[in-house]
């Protein structure tokens, strides 16, 4: 049976730790992972944004699924697990199609349940590398790209979606120097971002959200790149919190905007970016910081006033009027074929 | 000799606490009153953004220079004080405004001198309300207001710029909401501005600055009003850094966008935004939070990779073209009449 290792999941049957999770939440300080035993922790360090990215999440569920049904669940236990999956983050699509796939195989053999789990696995790494493919010729030497949230290979089981297009431009010998948002109020660009980017040597530099309209404004930016939860059938499309503010300042700036995703993103059945469901989360995140002490240990600190009201949507849509292009693993879609994004 | 309270300043001169400042780096935790006793004190409380909000540094500033001459110090000696207090934060016109004024008055007897910065105080005061007044009948029953960074009786010594607007509006009856922007890095919308909100019982709910876009496009905001440090001669302004960002998506979801300042804000000599300095600051504020702890002490956090690089502007520029109005004492401006902001 084979092994999946990557940057922030490993699948290895054969030993006791079967499942394991790198914990996002504690990076960049430390590097922990976590043992995953059943389908439940699973469901628990999705929501807690431990393990966290749209397509890694769809794969860490699928694992989780086939962990199961190697430890002998029944197909309507197997049946019912995958239910609580897919209700762990409403808004990512990948996390729903892989285990809607997966739900048509629940009565195989174990050992065949967990080749069809990793097969998903292997797609994902090979629609990374088909991405940054189509990606990376669209950046020039001597770019200045900005990118939101993280999208990387912490994000995904491969190299990335929009990070993994800026990475395969570096690696081609393209100088370049990537504006990371910070990506309030989880800090993912501030957390992982940066953090990807210093392993992999490519020079960026850190800005807080609302510094990214004056940077276009000096003409510092070329280009920018954003990976997506769901991309609707007219190209709308869901991503982390200030996509759309960014989408908005690239209009107005003239700056190109590049949306990279798997063909999974794209829901058919969601005609437009209003009918993408947006999750609402927890007032805490935003009422401060949930910050990381060594040795495992955290506090929550609140820099605002007792019992002040927030709104803390997770994701915004961009509507495709304002996107420049779709970088899928089928290849690069602009608004004059835009229809046939969905196959 | 008359004394002067304001919600963050103090001037009781026959006391012996003469000048207190109330520490905006300790809100909302704890409210701690800091004894200001010569003039390099003030100049570190302003650097270090205990005393912040572009009036308010003015008339700090001013009392400062009032202490020292009351102590005695010569005009040799409060030339060079008033020149190291224009140096604090070199975007805040009010502080050259302010000071470059009392420098003309550098030989009179203390007593008179005293009564020239509290003059200044007063006159602050007055600008508030005529500003409040000005704006206040612009907002309407019902509205939902934004707001960025603090810009009321914290960052005055009278009722605010912007905020003395949106409570003047909530005074006169009318039922309003607020959205507050947090206000990356420092969190003066987090911190201050919900603090002030809380006290004057206005409703309003927080957000992080990369919200309002999507607030704007779902229609729930009506108006946005700001405070500016520097207006130029052709209308364009200086203002927190994320006000630029905020004015494009006013101007792409068509909502109204005004800026709130004394005349005192106005730079005649500067033509155009393109000639206003921006300072930047340390990379620590972006690197994480400067988070309070109870009993005075405090921490610094760092949630980024060790090493990462940051750009870290306190302000940018807003061109005059995406204003709706300028609302000052002596009135309101729209670009119909921008050319009379110089007076």
């Amino acid at each position: 049976m084979k092994d999946l290792h990557s940057l922030a999941l490993k699948w290895t049957p054969q030993q006791k730790s079967q499942l394991q999770v790198l914990d996002q939440q504690r990076l960049p300080l430390e590097e922990i992972w976590i043992d995953i035993n059943h389908v439940q922790q699973m469901v628990e360090v999705i929501r807690s944004l431990q393990v966290r990215g749209a397509p890694l999440i769809g794969i860490a569920a699928s694992m989780a699924l086939a962990q199961s049904a190697l430890q002998g669940a029944s197909p309507e236990r197997l049946q019912k697990e995958s239910e609580n999956l897919i209700e762990a983050r409403p808004t990512a699509v990948n996390l729903m199609n892989n285990i809607c796939h997966l739900q048509k195989y629940l009565s195989l053999d174990k050992n065949s349940f967990v080749d069809k789990a990793l097969q998903l696995a292997q797609e994902d790494i090979s629609l990374c590398q088909k991405m940054a493919e189509h990606g990376a010729h669209l950046i020039q030497d001597g770019d200045n790209i900005l990118t939101h949230c993280n999208t990387g290979a912490l994000a995904t089981v491969g190299i990335g979606t929009a990070l993994g297009v800026i990475r395969k431009a570096h690696e081609s010998g393209k100088k370049i120097h990537v504006y990371v948002d910070e990506t309030r109020p989880l800090l993912q660009g501030a957390r992982l971002t940066t953090w990807e980017l210093k392993k992999l040597k490519i020079p960026h530099t850190l800005i807080c959200d609302n510094m990214a309209a004056s940077l276009m404004a000096a003409g510092k930016i070329q280009k920018v790149f954003v990976g997506c939860d769901r991309i609707a059938a007219n190209g709308d499309f869901a991503n982390k919190i200030g996509t759309y503010s960014l989408a908005v300042n690239c209009h107005f700036h003239k700056v190109p905007f590049y949306v990279v995703g798997p063909q999974t993103t794209v829901d058919p059945e969601c005609r437009s970016g209003a009918e993408i469901p947006i999750e609402n989360r927890v007032d805490s995140e935003l009422l401060g910081a949930h910050v990381l002490l060594p040795q495992h240990s955290s506090q929550k600190l609140q820099w605002t006033p007792e019992g002040t009201k927030v709104y803390n949507p997770a994701f915004d849509v961009t509507p495709a009027a304002l996107v420049t292009g779709w970088i899928l693993d089928r290849g690069h879609f602009s608004k004059s074929n835009i229809k046939e994004i969905v196959c």
